[in-house]
């Protein structure tokens, strides 16, 4: 791969692009992104070497789509009519289903590999790109079988360069699980903050009290809104499912303590303390 | 200070065993807990120096009262009966008003300090005590003007040794604010982890897509219920509130999902966003 394409020079994209120059002899990273101060930013970064337009693309050899995932939806099949017949897209967005609903019957379906890379922080835009973010991370990998034979081993040949390992998994199954274990937790955590500061905003004093318990917990939302409402939107029905029964699971346990049930209370916690062990296998 | 009794060698006062035998010299530092296997442990770490009894208590310079709040309540007034005149007592536990509630007409009030470092790690037990937890955290010390001058005088010059920085506080408005920066984020990462751990219960592989984000949400569920549920017990009132206002702030998010709304749900996230800079404070 010599021309490498990241359309949205952010945290995945930008993070991408740095491991990719640096693994690689004689490459190209070109930055398209609709924010021009983020351009300029990745290029002052060496993020990307130059910035280019959808009218180039036809020169990619790989095209990473790395914005918001109401414009992917949008995007992705413009990007796949200007591309080559070798040229590998993969997008990296948080839900799976709307991206390969869109692209389902798009005659170049062959030349898209629907991807979530795990990796993150709290932190957007291309001065939040860090080198070895996606290091022993997991990548979960949609519909493979419809993607050509050759783009799959470049993808996996990609992805092995920057560390990850790879699951395969429905578009269905993909949102419905990343709903527990990743949108649910930004919720929890911007309503936590919320409950927090509209309760302490006229006694700035007491986040002093904080610690890092705290810290850990509202870490989440600090994340990035115009990233988050899309996802929410397009994983409404299963997003909404986690809610309920997080919801629920909160007024149960508020109930134990209006009836001074301190044993449930105590069952409540100890029933969870072994996510210690279901822990130890995420870095 | 010549001879420190620790009750309670668990991660608190283990640690701060640690620290105050560093810092000093001709130290000896006892260790006091129901749990026998605790202090076989905390001797082999060198956390303390030799085991103790109540009856020794006369022999102590300061006396460190680091076990569950429900047992603090009951032990404290009994440790108070049995040291001398000089002999300062601080606990070190989350809730302030029972404790200070108990004892405040012990003929001996005056040689006890309320205190609560915030400070500590999901890990419980002597192995969890480390070297350093203090420095540069918080201590809420609340009624300080109920302790004798000299024991006050005391009590500050440890607590600077060990790298902390002090906050007064009434009891009341203590537990009040503790219960929305420390005790909801317990809850709400309990029950975040009780939520995804039983929809998941029979797919561990999906704990493959948890990320950081997760893990950082749910890292108090890993805390302690011996711990955790006599604090939640002494600080009802106010944690049922922290848990009414958080339970309707995501029923209402929850509603602006349900009504499409995404323009609320945007705007809920964007004012958490400047959680970043209240937290920029904390370590």
């Amino acid at each position: 791969m010599n021309n490498i394409y990241i359309i949205g020079v952010g945290l995945i994209g930008g993070s991408l692009a740095l491991d990719v120059k640096s693994n690689t002899k004689n490459i190209s990273v070109f930055g398209i992104d609709s924010n021009p101060f983020h351009l300029e930013e990745a290029l002052a970064l060496k993020i990307i070497d130059a910035t280019a337009t959808y009218d180039d693309l036809k020169h990619a050899d790989l095209v990473v789509l790395s914005i918001p995932v109401d414009k992917s939806v949008i995007e992705l099949p413009k990007i796949l009519d200007l591309i080559s017949d070798d040229t590998l897209v993969i997008d990296v967005g948080s839900t799976k289903f709307p991206v390969c609903k869109v692209v389902e019957n798009h005659k170049r379906r062959r030349n898209f590999l629907a991807t979530h890379p795990i990796a993150g922080t709290e932190f957007s835009g291309p001065k939040a790109a860090i080198r070895y973010l996606f290091q022993k991370k997991t990548n979960i990998i949609c519909e493979v079988e419809k993607t050509a034979f050759k783009l799959q081993e470049k993808a996996l040949a990609l992805f092995s360069d920057l560390g990850m390992r790879i699951r395969y998994m429905n578009p269905e199954a993909h949102d419905k699980h990343i709903a527990y274990v990743s949108h649910l937790s930004h919720i929890s955590s911007f309503m936590l903050g919320k409950t927090v500061i509209e309760k302490e905003k006229n006694e700035r004093d007491i986040f002093d009290m904080a610690g890092s318990g705290f810290e850990s917990t509202v870490r989440l939302a600090k994340s990035s809104p115009d990233m988050w409402t899309p996802i929410f939107k397009q994983n409404k029905t299963n997003v909404i499912e986690t809610l309920d029964e997080y919801i629920a699971n909160l007024k149960r346990f508020k109930n134990y303590m209006e009836a001074d049930d301190f044993e449930e209370i105590y069952n409540e916690m100890k029933n969870t303390n072994h996510i210690k062990e279901i822990l130890k296998g995420i870095a």
